[in-house]
């Protein structure tokens, strides 16, 4: 190729604030480069001239030539200055195509991709499903998966990791095994065994970011493409998601008024069974202790594990919690996993998943793999956080906050909607299920709901085949009473409406 | 079954402090129930005579006796007062065996598992190996994993944290996207673009635990049992771990001054490779810019994918950092992933991985199943830092340090260890090579380095196939210059019992 001059002056994009004048224009030149718009051999202004040409010293032109000399994207010749390096394929360079016009910059232009590429996905990646957004809309009457934000301790927690911050061990910033930090672990077993009824030693519990996590978790240990995993149904939408994605064919299993069925011979040999036994969601049904012993009975059977999710079970309104499925099991056949989203805040990314021990060592293994661990100092602040008793402080004042959310929508509902609506007697939870009167549609209402700021969710969203009857998932923690009663009244005129 | 009246005292563990005495009560006779102790049937003493006996009101006995009734383990019966219930099978209570005798604590005592429950394993749990744990060492010379812990400005990172946690808004609260928190993304896509030449916009930046997390999303994204996959031989040991997990068959890819070498034809169809272009893990080659031009060359052309793992790029010593592999792709061939946990500190389990525009709404499916999204209030606190240019300052400090740990360890090798060591020029990171003359025995020394509390990594532990050259892997950040000496002395007495 024969050399050219270059076209004078050089088109480069506007100087940008806070950077060298030096590596802005280093990272100009390699743009023109890279676009094509700077050709293999194509010369370069002299220095001082360019240094005219642009406003800058001839030692900011100098030291941005010999970076890019330097990186291989300029050359020096004797006798005919400095050049575009011949190293750079043409071909290559030009791909891009003339792309975009002179002066873009490289800052916002987001990166160019010819979707010719292929970009062949993994069977997994092609299976998996997207978990709606959460997180992202501000809190209504009647959402579900939010507890009363404003009413969190955020200074106490503060305070507490400011302390942790402070007084980091040069331990703490280097890292923990995979399973967590020792000390949480000792406080959750702790917290646990006396709050959950669960039984467990330390080394059992895996600290993790929430119960999604722990459902990968098992996921990953547990299910093969092809393997059968029995769920609720209607049921939480994340846990079918998940053994989809690893490519589970999942089987719904009926629920009574004592909870989940076992499963039957007929429903295939599964490898694994989701449940809620303290206060299944959607329908807010606690599982009796004849179907948690016959369930048990089940798994040691026939080789199935169970995952309990302890979901929804903190917050108790009448008589005392009812000790988790797992401390009933003495054969390793139960995963427990719950969150502390509710009990503290969602954002915090922080829960549990205990194992039986003789899953302890692959768990970790997988751990180890993949996230190393949780980050330290937010599970040391957490530790604190019940060793120092301000956990249980919370949870007893806002089992007391909730407790008046719940009378209040009772006795909203039981004025204003009792005619629609027939509201689940519950003990426990942060929300409940109104059954719809025959004749009445979920979707219908749910988005008249929506229509006046309202969340409703029908139950048949959590469904996989027909419900006997629609209801409505009502969740009363993250509004205050005034709100519940507010959407009270727009719940009853959407019931008017729809008369 | 006849019923038996229980025999008195029934023999309770210990009282534990903190828990209500009915509670306790209520726990201490499920556990006797549950174990086999009290069978189907048995008459518990009355009210009256077991309060007595416990030393404990009437009242707290009757409440224990009502929460237990509610939980179906007790029934009361006309005429006979109150039995262990009858619905609890026998044949299941007593599975776990006469197993402990009186007196246990349900506090400390591990789950009992019987282990001819068969918890068959998922074929990516049998195929994972656990990467050798980390963080769980104090510093000391030559590690290579760490950065000056003591010298991470704890009380800064206090100061924002505190101030961010006190004003977390709801929305904070809450949570974010799957890729992260967006005020964060751009942030770093700010920081990768001028720093390390990186080219996206702010939605391609996935915010992750680190690069072994990005590892596994790219795997989880792309890789099928079976696939090929490239990786550097040596190499950093995290990415083959992740592999090997997936099924993918590893191909071992040689290193030359150049650094990695392009796949050939008879390496067969690769699915992706894994490469350090920044400065490879172990041997520090920086990789050339034509070698990288023919390395994306060859992706395109064969529609492999590139995983850039930007690893140890961000301290330079001599000119300015080249700018990333991902920056000169124009097909979305690479993925860029880096983490903080050299240049901030490694349990803050942050990092980023850049994702090619066409995959960003796949990988937010494939993190929305899992972790969901990174803890919130970590990821603003890093925002601060990054935006009130705290980063940058911590960065450039450091580099200072570094620079001179570094000239300490040259000048004590070059008066000491020059007989047996030769060290590779770096331009880069926190760690060097000290090439050993033939004849030495790698594992030998790390060894008997070891016994002198030096850490030495021999580069054939990261090698699947034999070396030209064995090197010993050398890090100079973790401690001060006074340990680095005393390293290099005590290294030097190592060869020299050796000869």
């Amino acid at each position: 190729m024969a050399r050219q001059a270059t076209p004078l002056p050089l088109a480069l994009p506007p100087r940008t604030a806070g950077i060298p004048a030096a590596r802005w224009l280093a990272n100009a030149i390699r743009r023109e480069i890279l676009d094509g718009r700077l050709r293999s051999g194509t010369r370069l202004p002299a220095t001082r001239e360019l240094a005219q040409q642009q406003g800058l010293s001839r030692g900011t032109i100098v030291a941005a030539f010999e970076d890019l000399a330097a990186q291989g994207y300029l050359e020096a010749n004797v006798g005919s200055g400095t050049c575009v390096s011949r190293v750079l394929p043409d071909e290559l360079l030009t791909l891009g195509g003339p792309s975009t016009p002179t002066r873009t910059s490289t800052r916002t232009e987001p990166q160019k991709v010819n979707p010719t590429h292929p970009q062949r996905l993994s069977r997994f990646a092609q299976r998996a499903r997207p978990f709606p957004g959460f997180g992202e809309t501000a809190s209504r009457a009647f959402r579900t998966d939010l507890p009363a934000l404003d009413l969190f301790p955020t200074a106490l927690w503060a305070q507490i990791t400011s302390r942790r911050t402070r007084r980091a061990t040069a331990s703490q910033l280097r890292g923990c095994g995979p399973l967590g930090e020792p000390t949480l672990q000792v406080a959750l077993a702790d917290y646990l065994t006396h709050s959950r009824g669960v039984v467990c030693a330390p080394e059992q519990i895996v600290v993790v970011s929430g119960v999604q996590e722990a459902l990968d978790l098992a996921a990953r240990l547990l299910i093969d493409p092809g393997d059968r995993v029995g769920i609720e149904d209607p049921g939480y939408p994340g846990a079918a998601l998940v053994f989809e994605a690893y490519g589970a064919k999942v089987v719904p299993l009926a629920l009574d008024g004592e909870g989940m069925a076992v499963p039957s011979r007929r429903q295939g040999n599964l490898r694994l069974v989701y449940t809620t036994p303290a206060h299944q969601f959607p329908t807010c049904v606690g599982m009796s202790l004849p179907r948690r012993l016959a369930l048990l009975d089940w798994a040691r059977s026939t080789g199935a594990m169970i995952f309990e999710d302890d979901y929804d079970s903190e917050f108790r309104y009448v008589g005392r919690p009812v000790p988790a499925l797992q401390g009933l099991d003495r054969h390793g056949v139960v995963l427990f996993a719950g969150s502390l989203s509710k009990v503290l805040f969602p954002s915090l990314r922080l829960g549990y998943l205990v194992v039986p021990l003789n899953l302890v060592d692959r768990v970790a293994a997988l751990q180890s793999i993949h996230t190393r661990h949780p980050p330290v100092l937010e599970q040391v602040v957490l530790r604190d956080f019940l060793a120092e008793g301000h956990f249980g402080r919370h949870l007893r004042r806002m089992r007391e906050i909730y407790a008046e959310r719940l009378t209040v929508l009772l006795e909203g509902a039981r004025e204003k909607l009792s005619d629609a609506l027939e509201l689940s007697e519950i003990e426990a939870g942060l929300q409940t299920v109104g059954w719809l009167r025959a004749g009445l549609e979920g979707e219908t209402i749910a988005h008249a709901a929506a229509a006046r700021g309202i969340e409703v969710t029908p139950l048949s969203r959590y469904a996989r085949r027909p419900l006997a009857r629609e209801g409505l998932q009502l969740g009363f923690a993250a509004v205050d009473a005034r709100e519940i009663r507010r959407g009270v009244r727009e719940l009853a005129s959407v019931f008017a409406k729809g008369r």
